[in-house]
């Protein structure tokens, strides 16, 4: 029976047998060491004689096989075994050497992602860079558990439309028997619709976005963590995503230490309750950041790149937080899109938040308008028109009571990126999409 | 502070505020019953004077509503208690009458079908059409649970592909910045890249069928539950597929009581251990068909439909188990990919299975070849290149050593539709997508 190498530890004395890969082999006559991949790490074999590892000569790394052992713990191995007086059975020879070296770190440097992506079938067997999907699964669990917990509805919405209904010249378009459909660039309508049937519901879905910028923070393909929750307030919102935040880095922390010590991550500096990360306005963010660097962007309605990371460094000093709502949007700019709210008591202004995490933004959350009439006014003020047919079932889900709501699309890819301090929002995907690569 | 449906048994004699839709109201002067709806259901508020629920005078189902009153246990009541003396807010006034009925069950008939799905956004408000999904999304909990347990790993591929590689005639094709790309049709050659990093591996993810038929057993778009293990045989696959069928039939038992009992579903009839679900050969199936009904379908290398249904109700009765897995498929026929692989001590069959639940097949299992060679040369004899650029990524992963390994793609939809008795697919696609539907 198979022993995996995560419970070797348990098996000391006693002899084993192990499935995986050829990893590494330093064969030396009479001292020859190999080390074993499975799923759950590594293992060195040691074979004083030689004899079995001879089987190995000739064959590269990846081949498969079969060993059986010993269990001998040593301090200094991975793991803290090693198995000597090795069987070993080749169950899958390979013959050609590998593309890339996967025994040690792969580099990251912007020059190399390319070759990086290329190989990606063969790279992802490096540890450290599986180590990146370990902690992809892992935000995933982390973010559908925190949902659970607050009674969310999971919901599966479609990606064909018949229309593009957000932004259309992003939009890419498919031939759909003779007709034209296009792929979702978000899941928002449907999540709205969904509000009025289960109140709270999330969804993690790929996301298209025919976007033609070669950018670090831009890909054609994506998953969003998507979010709606109705008989909120903006201020519940800030607190549901705060939490959020701290839940999902608290949850990385505990069950990815191996992954977090691959990209020799720095413990996450955030405030215990999510409610208490700090939120300054877009106005407070300039002014400090000019007085500061004596940089002026006080006349501008976006933060500068600049000073997202300035803020990030700026709160986790003084404030003891590496995260930052940002609010004090205004309503009347072109982000405020006919579904957001304005705020009730200073109409100017969004019901509207970015969070910053890290340097970065990595989800925006929004009120949105629930009254029928305002909606479509303010569906027509932004070109809309409400009697066309990609909006017919959003209305028709406003017309018969909709509640105060609001929500967010969170990158996942963008997440894992800065949880695990990469540079690039393609590096945390498995395989990146943009516009020159579709492949492999 | 809001309460919520759900809760309202633990706060008899207090006065609560609950929030959510008008669901339902009589209003008959002395006695007013009004029927809230909130995420976890419905509570009947009774107003003896009247004058709060004339408030609701003119106004629609779908009023969104604050109501603060009483608890009052009784027995008749939904959920077992009602709410008295109310003081009713009228959070958002809904004037137009919904364009169905959604206080009573909705027809699935048919014919009634395509009225259902043009109205989904409502159509769902009712708690027998919103109880499908409410299993859809317990039943990929279920399944997610179970990888876990057993030392998965969750994946996202991508869905953005450069060229079809399976089946290329029933792919969608889109403009992707001037070159054509098509929508995956199935993670197959991911998730096998992905068993030679992590061995075992998952996702649920959006499937894509340019499938120009109308039937109640396809859609365009679909989800399907993918997975791939590595260092497996034939039989560990089989147990692995039973157990998860066994497993996600006693979580939707335990876990959603009462949506069962909307859809008046029966206990499911399944052995304890998923190893234990009868193992047939289509021939032997073929045989057992025509001697209990006189109808000969013995040259063929398919069950037709019918015998599909009679063998799940002969094995319901016979052999305590409502699922069957079909054996014994051919490696000479056309269902026999370039990736399966034959069986070792008798190559005419191939090493694959269905699995039929309640009539028809949920999901197809099958053993893949491991060996380069020999996936080259199958490939060839299917009629693909080698050479071709669609395949480089799997060749290459199995030119750096492919253990033994094999999977299934598993319907979510088909599922859902038999764990509650459906009898179109679609009636279990939240937003169904066919040739001629691409909306709402």
């Amino acid at each position: 029976m198979r022993t995996i190498t995560r419970d070797l530890l348990q098996h000391v004395g006693e002899r084993v047998e192990v499935e995986g890969w050829l990893h590494k082999k330093r064969l030396m006559g009479g001292l020859n060491f190999l080390v074993l991949r499975d799923r759950a790490g590594l293992v060195q074999i040691l074979d004083h004689e030689g004899k079995e590892a001879d089987k190995l000569n000739g064959l590269q790394n990846g081949t498969v096989m079969k060993v059986s052992g010993t269990v001998v713990a040593d301090e200094r191995a991975v793991g803290g075994v090693e198995i000597h007086q090795p069987q070993i059975e080749v169950v899958v020879p390979v013959s050609e050497p590998m593309p890339i070296e996967i025994d040690k770190p792969l580099s990251h440097k912007s020059e190399n992602l390319d070759t990086l992506f290329d190989n990606r079938p063969i790279a992802l067997r490096n540890l450290r860079e599986a180590a990146i999907f370990r902690v992809q699964a892992k935000t995933l669990t982390a973010f559908r558990d925190y949902f659970a917990k607050h009674d969310f509805t999971e919901i599966n919405s479609p990606k064909l439309l018949a229309e593009a209904t957000e932004g259309g010249a992003e939009t890419f378009k498919l031939d759909y028997f003779g007709k034209t459909a296009t792929l979702a660039q978000s899941a928002q309508f449907y999540k709205q619709m969904m509000v009025g049937v289960f109140e709270r519901v999330f969804e993690t879905n790929p996301t298209y976005r025919a976007e033609p910028s070669a950018t670090t923070r831009h890909m054609t393909e994506y998953i969003t963590v998507d979010a709606e929750m109705g008989f909120i307030g903006f201020d519940d919102l800030l607190n549901f995503v705060g939490g959020g935040l701290v839940h999902v880095a608290n949850y990385i922390s505990q069950h990815c230490a191996e992954e977090l010590k691959a990209w020799q991550v720095e413990e996450y500096v955030l405030p215990k309750d999510g409610a208490d990360i700090p939120r300054l306005t877009i106005t407070q963010i300039h002014e400090m950041f000019r007085d500061a660097t004596g940089e002026d962007h006080t006349e501008e309605d976006d933060l500068a790149p600049a000073e997202e990371k300035w803020i990030c460094e700026y709160a986790k000093k003084e404030l003891k937080s590496e995260a930052v709502f940002v609010t004090g949007w205004s309503s009347k700019s072109k982000t405020f899109k006919f579904y957001h709210r304005a705020n009730a008591e200073n109409p100017e202004l969004a019901d509207r938040a970015d969070l910053l995490f890290r340097g970065v933004e990595i989800t925006t959350l929004s009120m949105r308008e629930n009254r029928y009439d305002v909606l479509v006014e303010q569906l027509r003020k932004n070109g809309g028109d409400p009697e066309s047919a990609g909006y017919a079932p959003l209305l028709s889900a406003y017309k018969h009571g909709m509640p105060p709501h609001g929500g967010f699309g969170w990158g996942l890819e963008r997440t894992v990126e800065k949880l695990l301090g990469l540079n690039n929002i393609k590096e945390a995907a498995l395989f990146p999409r943009d516009m020159q690569r579709l492949a492999p």
